[in-house]
């Protein structure tokens, strides 16, 4: 193990600090740990394996680090609500991870991907009807939603740009029976892995990705019609993150479950719809007595545009975060509201209202940070958690 | 486009009719179209791109059927019950498949892979509900379960050995910021695909497969365990098999929804709880008053090894499906039932009732086909649907 250090001229704002946090670890392979000191000046921390050139890398950090705190968002966020609770938060999202974990609520399958068993699971199911319930109340029907999304339909909304790094890509065996049968006849179960590299497969061009986003699909859905005064929709989708050293827990996994609304129609009716939704979302922090904030928020950003983007959005108040407590100086993103104008009627070519190119916005709700959130507000013991909460659990 | 035509010399059972249309995909990847006559003697006639090499993928079509006809399986299935409706079947899987996306309910996404809306979508949750209700009856606690796999799960289950083909491979771009943002800014929207070949990733050696089949990360949860008298779940999961271009609507697709129910206890207990899931199956053809057939099965075969283990299964009948009608001479398989002996328990060491290795069982229902044979059998105007049936939609 190696350690390189770098000081920061000055202290950095909590969002900056994130984007440090995770995007160091993209710096180089063999980074293996990255960590920022709350000091003045800040110290940054960042953990190489032997393998590493630790002078290269070293130099490769302060070009990233100072890309990173010359792309200034100008904007603060605005707060719309926000809601405290006196009694305090019970734990941290890693101390609740350990606890899931150590009652077999939660047992991993691969770093960021768990299954859950237990109240956890039942939490997650009990939520996931509980805003499926919400979204059929606000007029949207059913949708089934694929994790599987087509490499062009992302290419093409322009995901890529700024999130390829993150993308969790599909590729299968080209069709070749004698050269899959050397190759299942060499492998050994259970050791070691799998070496595909010898066959031919999509890999090099994959015709999927999994779906990184809920509502993608539906405008592809949607690419040619016109939905009339509007189209409303909400489903449940397991979506997937490749975020490398900065998975954590049930924090920032690789695969989670997202409860998706999704609104098209004129653009009068989507502002009115995206009020609503930052209405529900104010209304769940009551509902559920939970501690949290809703605010204008960016998208994380990894290249110079999508720095710029996040600007963008921030001044424009296209995107809200729903952050819920865990811990008492930490929160986690629980659900976001996302403003999109006209540009998917646009790219898709979706109208409304006869003709007009039409507006949309969506709202996600990342289901298993819920439960990693109300966990940590209120504890395990079930009988201790507030009225609405329990009635969310199957009885 | 050429053809190649193979006269077989014997008529060929139902079982070995399917496989040849579902292996011989796998000869040779300019193979666009598998179709076998029904005529004595039954006729194969293969479709091949113009860039491939006809005399090649003769030659080899030749040895693989010849293969496939020489791996007998001598023990026919047995039926365990069959139910007839009088009034016949409406529609073929094709016409079915053909009507739904007419009217907009199923949209495709990828080839295999689906969106559904409407009552289309209803349908789909509301067995996924009553399918869940029901193995609440059976004492199954609920749990999430992810569709990312390690590949190492699947490697130690031996599942690899005969479905490497079909499996669909995970992988993800190594952390080397400078690389991926030189890959960003060569994007073009939405034109010819992508191209990650001159990057680091790991497709060689993909550290995941999406579940093939939903009850595998169970066992490695378990693993180490004893679950005591029994352990009884049933979660939902998305599933996945790359069937190349043997896959065809929704009869064979690509991502595919199914609700498991796994057992895991003594022998006798496992025994037991077998014959009440065998049983839950005739039931649901009466309930639904849906035509289909219960019987013994095996898995599909490609390579040696699995078509031995296939009259293993059939004769120790290991595997039951629930085969339901779709068009009077077609059937899809909605439901399995496999009995593992103590296979899972000494892979993972499972123990039950203090120490005994554990034996296991598991049902699956496959969503989607549940959906296909229910609108084949009874067409697209829900009011004309049995009452137990309408009952299943959401109100």
């Amino acid at each position: 193990m190696q350690t390189i250090s770098v000081e920061l001229s000055a202290p950095v704002s909590q969002d900056l600090r994130e984007t440090l946090l995770k995007n160091l670890y993209w710096t180089d392979r063999a980074i293996t740990n990255v960590d920022l000191s709350d000091g003045d000046p800040p110290v940054l921390a960042v953990a190489c394996s032997d393998s590493g050139d630790v002078t290269g890398i070293e130099a490769k950090l302060l070009t990233d680090v100072a890309e990173m705190l010359s792309s200034p968002v100008p904007v603060r966020p605005r707060v719309v609500c926000e809601r405290r609770n006196s009694y305090g938060i019970k734990l941290t999202a890693n101390q609740t991870f350990r606890e899931l974990s150590a009652r077999g609520w939660v047992s991993p399958e691969l770093p960021g991907v768990f299954v859950y068993a237990g109240p956890m699971a039942d939490l997650y199911h009990g939520l996931d009807r509980a805003f499926g319930d919400l979204a059929a109340g606000l007029g949207a029907r059913q949708v089934y939603l694929p994790s599987l999304i087509g490499t062009d339909t992302l290419l093409r909304a322009g995901y890529l740009r700024g999130n390829a790094h993150m993308a969790n890509y599909v590729y299968h065996i080209h069709e070749d029976r004698s050269a899959i049968s050397r190759f299942v006849r060499q492998l050994t179960s259970g050791l070691g892995g799998i070496d595909l590299s010898e066959l031919p497969t999509t890999a090099p061009s994959p015709e999927a990705i999994l779906s990184p986003a809920a509502c993608q699909p539906i405008y592809r859905m949607l690419s040619g019609r016109d939905v009339g005064e509007s189209f409303v929709a909400s489903g449940y989708v397991r979506c997937y993150r490749y975020e490398s050293g900065a998975m954590q827990g049930l924090r920032r996994s690789r695969e989670f479950g997202v409860r998706e609304i999704v609104y098209v129609g004129s653009k009068a009716d989507v502002v009115a719809f995206r009020a609503g939704l930052l209405n529900v979302c104010s209304q769940l922090l009551g509902r559920f007595e939970l501690q949290g904030v809703l605010e204008t928020a960016a998208d994380p950003f990894f290249t110079d545009t999508s720095a710029q983007y996040r600007t963008f959005q921030l001044s424009l108040e296209l995107k809200h975060e729903l952050k819920l407590a865990v811990g008492e100086n930490e929160t986690v993103a629980a659900a976001s509201v996302n403003y999109h104008g006209d540009h998917f009627g646009r790219l898709w070519d979706i109208k409304s209202n006869g003709g007009e190119t039409a507006y949309s916005c969506c709202m996600g709700f990342g289901i298993d940070r819920w439960c990693l959130a109300i966990f940590a507000q209120y504890g395990f013991d079930i009988q201790d958690w507030p009225r609405s909460l329990r009635e969310v659990m199957p009885k």
